[in-house]
């Protein structure tokens, strides 16, 4: 099985290139510089027409969305348990997870992030506020599940729901209400997250220093 | 393994209720009229906290986001043959595809119905323009896909790609460019999967009689 990932730090490519490390399976990072623009080269554009991050060559394919490449990881490494066994109660849980932050807030953040390029920027601003709305309401989703007592959002352990989510959340830092501030339940599961080793190593690898346990 | 389908006609419950009869496996499907509002009656609501359709109780336990469900049932009834098998390849296409329909189409089409109740209504118009030019990028590239000689989505056979895809292009019925104009590989496309029986079924089910072959 080779893998090569194109991610762009702190892009929707983090939490394929978290669940790598966090499997230790081997796979080569190219970087694509998406504020220099390097998401619209030819040559990138050949491998993701959409020129967007991530793109996952999985054995010489490429493939996209975020969200599938977490799917598609989990069942290609079932021994890493990333995600609960087909046939499992928990399996239904995991896929509802997977989709509802695939559907409700992943969508919102790209309007939040890129409503005056994807659209109009005269409607920008009425785009971002709804999507700060949704962004908000599934924060207050997410802090209700963990107040409920639960450890991880699929089955009560980690799984590609968890690395997809985390991600999300990161991207709420400099939003008007950040995810860490005002939901305690949610902001000590984004603690312990960030405490894994493959976290840790992943902000090393894409040097970041933002939103780290040891940078707050 | 026992099935209850929470419908309302035409509504993102439509691919999964396809699906159910699609696969012939028994299943009771019980009307929840969103236009009366009953997705918000405290009974439903137990069922299902967002108050959305649909809900597939799956052996007692309710399950949400019709992306997900289709996903669940194509692995639990794996002969049926409506998601390519894992280790194919095919599989990571599948995945993307589902995906892709669940995060661009489908949160485009919230926008679309719904910019005014989810949002300030004052903002519903920048929303609805947002989502418009989405869903067109949207058709045109499944027409572009279907162009290039493909007869299905994922894998050149009938999945649950195409049974979430085939609704959303229903939703555009009334749009400004709807699916089935100016799209001529998606029209055809269109034109075969609503000659299914199950989809014939399906709509004498829902009691819906637009967008049928023998309506147009
Ligand atoms: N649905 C895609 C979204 C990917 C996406 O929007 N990526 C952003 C970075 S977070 C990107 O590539 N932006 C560059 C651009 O759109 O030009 C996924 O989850 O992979
Ligand atoms: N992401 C959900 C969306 C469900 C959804 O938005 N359903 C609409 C009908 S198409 C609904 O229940 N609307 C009633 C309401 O929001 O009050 C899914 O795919 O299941």
């Amino acid at each position: 099985m080779s893998y090569v990932l194109y991610y762009s730090p702190g892009a929707a490519s983090m939490p394929v290139h978290w669940m790598l490390l966090e499997m230790g399976v081997p796979f080569e990072a190219r970087l694509v510089d998406i504020d220099a623009g390097q998401q619209h080269d030819p040559e990138y554009l050949r491998l993701n027409p959409a020129g967007r991050v991530p793109t996952l060559v999985v054995d010489g394919v490429p493939r996209h969305e975020s969200a599938a490449l977490l799917m598609l990881l989990a069942e290609r490494h079932a021994d890493a348990g990333l995600a609960p066994a087909p046939g499992t109660p928990a399996r239904g849980e995991w896929l509802e997870w997977m989709i509802y932050l695939a559907n409700t807030l992943l969508p919102a953040m790209r309007d939040w992030f890129y409503a005056a390029s994807d659209g109009d920027p005269a409607g920008a601003d009425a785009v971002r506020a709804l999507a700060q709305r949704r962004i908000e309401a599934a924060c207050a989703r997410l802090d209700a599940h963990f107040a409920g007592g639960h450890a991880y959002l699929a089955g009560d352990k980690l799984s590609t729901a968890d690395l997809l989510a985390l991600v999300l959340m990161r991207w709420t830092r400099n939003m008007p209400h950040p995810a860490t501030v005002g939901w305690p339940h949610l902001a000590a599961y984004i603690r312990k997250l960030r405490a894994r080793p493959a976290f840790i190593e992943l902000n090393e690898r894409e040097k970041l220093t933002e939103w780290r346990n040891d940078a707050q």
